[in-house]
């Protein structure tokens, strides 16, 4: 505890998740870079901290048995979006649900259990880093592709997100996104 | 040097600026948070390092005496858009060009003069930090607003670009900005 640098505290991802509480607006834009086409989304998103020992905690935890982390500030992400595609091919993309648990492995630093995945409908573990500004950062590897992630607050009331999504083999850049989130309730 | 972390280099602006130069291919969109408004934009922008005795180097330097920096690697950067408004209200953002000049005062610290500021159209002079990660941020005031950029690149050949407005106090977010930028020459 002697080498703690100033700006660091005990727990940041504990402090990211309870700033991150809450129902909120999305405007996102994706950029589909080999076709030049943009999409447009607004969505809701409700973000709820729910106890260590929620049955779907469990659940998540028990379908990841050869990690042995303690879990912090588990929560539950749902969206419910309206496109502008007047078909939505994907209709599981619109609306759902998530349930995420951060099993810090430092101050700054670990995994995120996703009981389902941002690019791929199936669970996924993502690693995640806080950088000294803030801002938190998440890679995540599919079957089919590599998702990095973004999160930052503007303010108390506005956070970024952007994500960029790539081949599995980490070169190619397939798309990217941008969400800009405005705090509507705590 | 003792002091010296292991990621960083001796002058990381440099290296940054000699990594953008070359000709991109960008996809931006921008939020209007209060009126939920989405603007696509497809540009192409030009990134040309050009020599600290240039005219246009000096000239801006000479607007700027006040401060007594040794500037490196300046550039011009300019832009063609095709906006998907049918009237684009202010041509002068349309296309255009600005030199910028770093101004280094510590090796992942500094200033940037440009000769055209990004959401106003005058003189503007920016402070920049480069994150471990390689992140460029850029922060600029201007009289109506502050501009909070950030740069980073997802590899050799693509370049993500957030802007977010502020009001000039610093506590409102007006709009924010998402570009991804696809290398198109070098």
């Amino acid at each position: 505890m002697i080498r703690k640098t100033r700006k660091s505290t005990s727990m940041k991802i504990e402090q990211f998740i309870a700033q991150s509480a809450g129902k909120w607006r999305s405007m996102r834009s994706s950029h589909s870079l080999a076709f030049q086409h943009f999409e447009e989304i607004i969505s809701t998103i409700q973000i709820t901290i729910i106890p260590n020992k929620d049955e779907q905690v469990l659940e998540l935890l028990k379908a990841n048995l050869d990690i042995n982390l303690d879990p912090i500030s588990p929560f539950k992400m749902s969206w419910e979006a309206s496109s502008d595609w007047e078909e939505v091919d994907d209709s599981s993309m619109s609306s759902g649900s998530s349930i995420l648990i951060p099993l810090p492995t430092s101050e700054d630093k670990g995994l995120i259990l996703r009981s389902m995945g941002y690019t791929e409908s199936t669970k996924a573990r993502s690693s995640y880093q806080i950088l000294l500004d803030g801002t938190l950062i998440l890679s995540t590897q599919y079957e089919q592709s590599i998702a990095e992630e973004r999160i930052w607050f503007v303010s108390t009331n506005v956070r970024c997100r952007s994500s960029i999504v790539k081949t599995s083999n980490g070169i190619g850049v397939l798309q990217t996104s941008f969400a800009s989130e405005v705090r509507l309730t705590n």
